[in-house]
């Protein structure tokens, strides 16, 4: 057993054991506290993050024949990194040079580099979680928990898959077939893991390492070497990531290639040539499904996984805790000003109203009731600021414009208090009808949603399934005090390829999904072709070769 | 558990059990005997097969617009035999219909009917043998073995894999987040197995039921509704296939349309419309590598999963059972005259020779070791008959003509004796130089062989390798003597993707793939970018789907 994959055996026989059983469990600890990350650990890592601004990120031995880079922090700082970067020949020749050694190493021994990998990332969640904040927008809390270690068990559960898929077709074995009265036939044989070659990971703005890791992870686990292209906006959290990978691959005995950045500039993006490169294998992608629908079409004979745009809706058919109805929805409308791709966007209403815990509620209770809940949660400015964060995109705030005419305006959008100098917008909430579908039934990214005045919630679960059919979703939720309806309405969801989430109303989100437990995305409908993680997630990344002999007697 | 699920669950783990160790193991008995399959079997499948002859092959409550087909019988005999035919349209509509159903059953349910199906199809296995004889030209110990009971074993295996990942995830579970001192968050949450919508399955005119069954069993189990497209020239063996198929699925309560046959006419295929249209959501192809190119190329959002050509290899370095080698190769070569997809086309033997057990032998004395062990093996008409079986395709004979003009004629190809009215042939083998690369470096189907001089063993593998690596290849063989070289061979060819054999001389032989054992293609060479079976060829033909709601109290 090598060392690394002896050091971290119990963590993957317990990521495993988890991802059977699908209860919670977590490797990396989400609470930002001294006491787990060592008292000088959140200062350490604003230390480490500041020293990287204004300077050239070097990379000890990566190709680089420029500088690119031109960070801007959503709240208002220019981070003025500059990170290596070369050109794609470059970047390739290098991957390829690195490939052999990396595919001839024992499959535990990957594993334990991958794992080493992950522990020091950890480590280093405060310098991520200021890092990712400052390129995404995050408030810091979130920032350190979806990039930092709920990122991390994301890669932990990939290398944990991977670990399993190559591990389940023995070395060897000898094969011994019966020959009626006479000798048997005895074979021996012996299997590898071949890997596919190089897997380039595409990165999003807005989780530039949860989005990135399984695939970064379970391609490297399998033996592929790894390019990856950060969105040219939030380059940092990657390049700290591909700097760690390469740290350990040196000290392991291995080439720091194994691992590379592909940086470049916005406007001058290399992502094309990168997909339609026939020495990539691989391509893993989160981003707008126009670009993913292109991805798909030019990657030639590469595997792609990806995870694209959707429409996510939530169904109010009854409920018997409006106020907490109400509070759960709001929350999940407001958490990092609706830029996530599981956050809600559309919340279908029946017109003639609905029966709750206090009552009838009409269409326009329901609709104010939940804005209302919104002005509550985001009324104390330091609140505000540690759910809504900032706005990744300046796009965003035009799509807010934009969708401020297409009906009543519920709750209107506004800067977020306490973060003057950022770009920040609290959710723009508007009254729409089921026919107004050119306003409702298209992704509209941001804190953006509809309140949409449905027949019955039958009616709505309908609509947004077809949506999630049609446009994708990744995540549905529906409130609903009848079992029949609730059992009627998760075949339905199931049929869109929906994770669907019912009468939350405690302290947890339609948007959360969990390591280990949720699979992310479902690769059923068009907001994706894959899902985070599962066995098809990795199963592909390698292929079993075998040689075979007769036995020597 | 379900009826049939619970007949069928001892030979299920026997059969996981088995693609776990990788040793012998077989469900379904290869020997065609009356001991075993009962002693009136082989006569009631011949008259089964024979009551086919030239009749319309009626499927009950088959989508029938009109009828087709005109097979020929490579030994001679016109099937006469017409099946029912329809619109794309009509095949697409009828399949969406049956969904639902199939969808929502218990994957249980699904496994235990597909495994009814496959011990029908077994009991069967005589009349399959009879209609794959004259479909494909094999011989009909062959037909019975690869059409029959080695298909069905293959179809286990598929089955055995899609039940094994579809219950990786547990149907439901508690999920249970500490929350510090406060109470747990606890959420009861729901998996279910969706299939991806209607596979497509398109089989090949030499192997029609072997290569068929795995991606036909894969996604049946898994849920999706089947359209069988087969060869024209092969249609009565999956005719068969479908109709056991329906016969048990309206038995089970469910619409037999969940399995189409999607029969054509030579000249008039409908395969590209098949493969075009956007509700196919799987692909199983068989066939071409260049209309493998167009089926990946035009297959929308659908998942592939091929077996295309190759240039299989023999690599000779040196042997201590030269009399054994060259037997061993005859029947290689001779076995259905060289037209499996796992039979060698190459052999590369040193121009200066090599050692022996009977001394040095010259390039020469190599050439006419291996030609005059087939003539051997062949100069009895019954046993040439036996291994030969006749020639699938016309193409086949303008092949083989076109090769006698590459090289040197060690071996004329010739009739099989004792097969007169069959189109048969026995092998050609020429003598070419490795710089000769416009005769062997491209694939030439049928029993037509090259012996390549090269400079020495290492030579030849690394010809053999990049020869796989460009243009595909299913098996390589090496003959060698010492134990580095074996290994150096072993690593290069594990890097070209190519399952290696090495020293066969007794009764195993290169082309032979055993279900359980063998991975069947590696999909990591142009040969096909899928194995036979390994999980990364069932995982993706379905998603899980969850809900999940706070747990009551």
């Amino acid at each position: 057993m090598s060392r690394l994959f002896a050091r971290y055996d119990q963590v993957l026989q317990q990521a495993l054991e988890a991802a059977a059983r699908r209860d919670y469990w977590s490797a990396y600890s989400e609470v930002p506290s001294g006491k787990i990350y060592g008292e000088t650990a959140r200062d350490d890592g604003l230390v480490a993050f500041e020293a990287r601004l204004g300077k050239h990120f070097d990379i000890p031995g990566h190709p680089s024949e420029r500088a690119v880079g031109d960070e801007v922090s959503p709240y208002g700082l220019s981070l003025g990194v500059t990170y290596p970067a070369a050109s794609i020949e470059t970047l390739m020749s290098a991957s390829q040079a690195a490939a052999a050694q990396w595919a001839a190493a024992d499959p535990q021994v990957r594993v334990g580099i991958c794992l080493e990998i992950i522990a020091r990332l950890n480590a280093r969640s405060f310098e991520m979680a200021n890092s990712v904040m400052h390129t995404t927008g995050q408030a810091f809390a979130m920032a350190f928990q979806a990039g930092g270690p709920h990122a991390q068990d994301r890669a932990l559960e990939a290398v944990a898959y991977a670990y399993a898929e190559m591990t389940r077709t023995p070395v060897e074995a000898v094969w011994t077939k019966p020959q009626g009265k006479g000798e048997p036939i005895v074979m021996e044989k012996h299997w590898r893991i071949v890997p596919r070659g190089i897997a380039l990971v595409i990165g999003c703005n807005t989780f530039p390492t949860w989005n990135s890791y399984p695939g970064l992870f379970a391609s490297l686990a399998t033996g592929n070497t790894v390019i990856v292209k950060p969105h040219p906006a939030a380059i940092l959290p990657l390049a700290i990531t591909v700097e760690i990978a390469r740290q350990v691959l040196a000290e392991e005995g291995f080439s720091p290639n194994i691992v590379l950045l592909a940086a470049d500039a916005a406007g001058h993006e290399i992502t094309t040539d990168l997909v339609r490169h026939p020495s990539v294998s691989i391509i893993d992608y989160t981003g707008s499904s126009s670009f993913g629908n292109w991805v798909r079409a030019n990657a030639g004979k590469a595997d792609v996984y990806t995870e694209e745009a959707g429409v996510n809706s939530i169904v109010i058919g009854a409920t018997d805790n409006f106020a907490g109805m109400c509070d759960n929805i709001a929350f999940s409308l407001s958490l990092y000003s609706g830029q996530m791709c599981t956050s809600p966007q559309n919340v279908f209403v029946p017109r003639n109203g609905i029966e709750t815990n206090d009552g009838f509620k009409s269409f326009d209770e329901v609709a104010s009731g939940i804005a209302g809940a919104i002005d509550r949660l985001l009324s104390d400015p330091g609140r505000a600021a540690g759910i809504c964060g900032a706005v990744a995109n300046p796009a965003t705030l035009g799509r807010i414009d934009e969708a401020r005419k297409l009906g009543r305006i519920l709750r209107d959008c506004a800067p977020v208090p306490g973060l003057e100098g950022a770009r920040t917008a609290t959710p723009l909430v508007i009254g729409v009808d089921a026919r107004d579908r050119e306003a409702y039934a298209e992704e509209r990214f941001g804190p953006i949603a509809f309140i949409v005045a449905v027949d019955n919630a039958a009616h709505g679960v309908d609509l947004a399934a077809r949506l999630a059919e049609e446009k994708g979703a990744i995540t549905a939720a529906l409130y609903e005090t009848d079992e029949a309806r609730i059992l009627a309405a998760a075949d339905r969801f199931a049929t869109a390829g929906v994770n669907l989430s019912v009468n939350l109303t405690g302290g947890i989100y339609v948007n959360q999904s969990a390591a280990f437990s949720d699979f992310h995305v479902t690769g059923a409908n068009p907001a994706g072709n894959a899902s985070l993680t599962d066995a098809a997630y990795v199963a592909s990344r390698f292929r079993v070769v075998m040689w075979r002999r007769p036995l020597a007697a």
